[in-house]
């Protein structure tokens, strides 16, 4: 049979697979220890809530669940989002500035078709959310990598990016995925005005939003700069990942451009599960149940870090997170994770090789470790695995 | 205040408000009998069903109802879908040249995606589906619009546009939205294989598949080429819009691609509702429930067909729909529909005026009218009032 060679356009030259989806295959066999993927764990999903939810919506909004809705998304959960995003009154969030997405991936896609030309550069951590690069690379687009610290990204480093011009930038400040850093509170409102000041639309994906370990969650950038940053947040870390249920939060007259450009891209987001997250999350619950799932993270994230402490050699460095589902370690400059990747395998524990994570390219002595979806025993023993791996390999065996 | 302007890419001046929503804001009075939208109706669906399937789902699969799934989508879901497509073994289908999408909407997203460079062209019928204008005019496309007559797309018109070099066809061959045109038998053959011939995508947009309200329904264009057919079906008419749940079958390097491009795009449809969706369609369901839609439809749409051979001026040409959603209406030249509208509004009735559906602007004498929304007396009673103000324009009033 001859394959078929298809006249594909320009850009679906930059539509790749995922490296990390061609490595979690790897992880599958039900022996292996995997620190790879980015489940939330099994254990913080409401199952209850759901089928309440799921009951009090048909019988409250009737055959309006199964019906068509507004691209915008559902009323009362915009409501809810600008309530929520405005942090107790921090800054002020009308409803008609929530625009309900397919998960943020499609907010990330929403936003680079609608900004992004071929060869535009985008500004962004380096590490950065894999899941970005896919939708902006789908754009043809460049990137600006900045530097960050244990404190997150720094002003200069910030500066530097913008006055080159990018189209947009685009930061994570709530334990960014892959690093679990979060941005310093001081660095936050000078980061926010910057981006305005030279007129470079700002994304604050905090797509971990609610799961912070301890402390109340910091000010967002948003808040700072609400003309000229889009928030990004999503009900996957705190409610259901299955529900493909995100928001953007941004200026009137870019919801209205980010509304035609989803009306064109998928009408809009079910609303049957909107609903349903709506009758859900209402009254609170969201709010109580995001401590239990900070709880359950908290203290899978304690295990972890406890047995990287016992188990991994010295001269690899971590930040501690203070929330989120990673632990990010960089090895020292000579080691490559992906050789260390295949040992693991072999001996039935895995994580990320952090490359993917580098719009450079560059990082192949990083590596993603994610606390959130294995048990508490899961943890200590393939740390201990892990912690063997690393040492022979420091060794050089 | 001073309205931001936000420095947006050559894509976005594409990417505009539908007309139609502004029309449809003007019909949602409450004594306006509207046959503007393209609703299915709400007795149409299976609200128990729905009910009794999520608890199924949720005791089947349990917390994987809320995880993250494959881009690719529910494998008992797909292999559903492939068994359908092939049309008891018409044709063959793999469940792997089955992939998910969020509504129909996105299918054609993602095709538009892969497939356009700026300025491509797409052969298409003349009326053509809106949405699909939408999807492909954000990727800047230029349009080949052909000519129908009462049995679908000509062949010498068909062969004139591929000479021409499109980079794809998209044909809607079953009661086409919005023209109601059935696709004659004789000529799903030979245009499946000329589109082959020629190397140029035929995209076949079948979104009403399961309403023809007698008869077997016809082979579809995959079935006579497959290798060279993306055929696009949705759950939306059959089972529940607001599930936005819908699917292509292709080629496999064709769906990988597509695959790709899902991912960057919201890395999968909600697992949930394909879950519930599967649930609620097995064992012979949803060939039960067409039926059921079909009855219900066909009788609403030969109440409208008697109302109109009743009260609508000679002079004006419609086809007589054997399924779907939609009568369309050719008035005299010298009519204009948008007028029309206006006055009608005034009446209290409401349709969509032509010219949206059209790739060139053309159309201005043409108007839609939906049956499956209004029920049997609203449409006896709003196409008398449509019929008066129709009389009247005529008359020159």
């Amino acid at each position: 049979m001859i394959t078929k060679t298809w006249n594909y356009a320009q850009r679906s030259a930059h539509i790749a697979p995922s490296v990390i989806r061609e490595i979690l295959k790897l992880t599958l066999k039900p022996e292996i220890i995997s620190f790879a993927g980015g489940l939330p764990s099994p254990d913080a999903f409401p199952m209850e809530r759901i089928r309440q939810a799921t009951q009090s919506a048909m019988d409250t909004y009737g055959t309006a669940t199964l019906q068509y809705g507004p691209t915008e998304g559902f009323g009362p959960l915009r409501e809810w989002i600008a309530a929520r995003v405005s942090q107790g009154g921090r800054c002020k969030v009308d409803p008609d500035q929530v625009l309900i997405t397919s998960g943020s991936q499609q907010a990330l896609d929403l936003i680079g078709k609608i900004f992004l030309d071929p060869g535009d550069f985008v500004a962004l951590e380096r590490p950065t959310y894999l899941g970005a690069l896919q939708a902006f690379n789908a754009y043809q687009a460049q990137y600006l990598s900045m530097e960050m610290d244990d404190h997150g990204i720094m002003l200069e480093e910030f500066e530097a990016a913008l006055k080159q011009n990018p189209k947009m930038a685009y930061l994570l400040p709530n334990y960014q995925n892959p690093s679990g850093i979060l941005l310093d509170e001081a660095r936050r409102a000078p980061l926010a005005k910057m981006a305005e000041k030279y007129g470079i639309p700002l994304i604050e994906d905090d797509a971990y939003w609610g799961l912070r370990f301890w402390g109340e969650e910091l000010p967002n950038l948003y808040s700072y700069a609400p003309d000229n940053t889009l928030y990004v947040g999503t009900f996957s870390k705190t409610l259901a990942p299955g529900f493909r249920l995100a928001f953007i939060v941004a200026e009137k007259s870019l919801i209205s451009k980010l509304v035609q450009a989803k009306q064109a891209a998928d009408l809009h987001t079910t609303t049957f599960v909107q609903m349903i997250a709506y009758e859900a999350l209402k009254d609170g619950f969201l709010e109580q149940h995001s401590v239990f799932i900070s709880e359950l993270y908290g203290e899978r994230c304690n295990t972890m870090l406890e047995a990287m402490d016992r188990h991994f050699p010295k001269g690899l460095h971590w930040v501690r997170p203070q929330g989120g589902m990673f632990v990010w370690v960089t090895l020292p400059e000579h080691m490559n994770s992906l050789e260390i990747f295949t040992k693991a395998v072999e001996q039935n524990v895995a994580f990320v090789p952090g490359t993917p994570f580098f719009a450079d390219g560059t990082g192949q002595n990083t590596l993603r470790l994610n606390f959130s979806h294995a048990s508490l025993e899961q943890i200590k023993d393939g740390i201990e695995r892990l912690g063997n791996v690393l040492h022979q390999a420091l060794e050089g065996k």
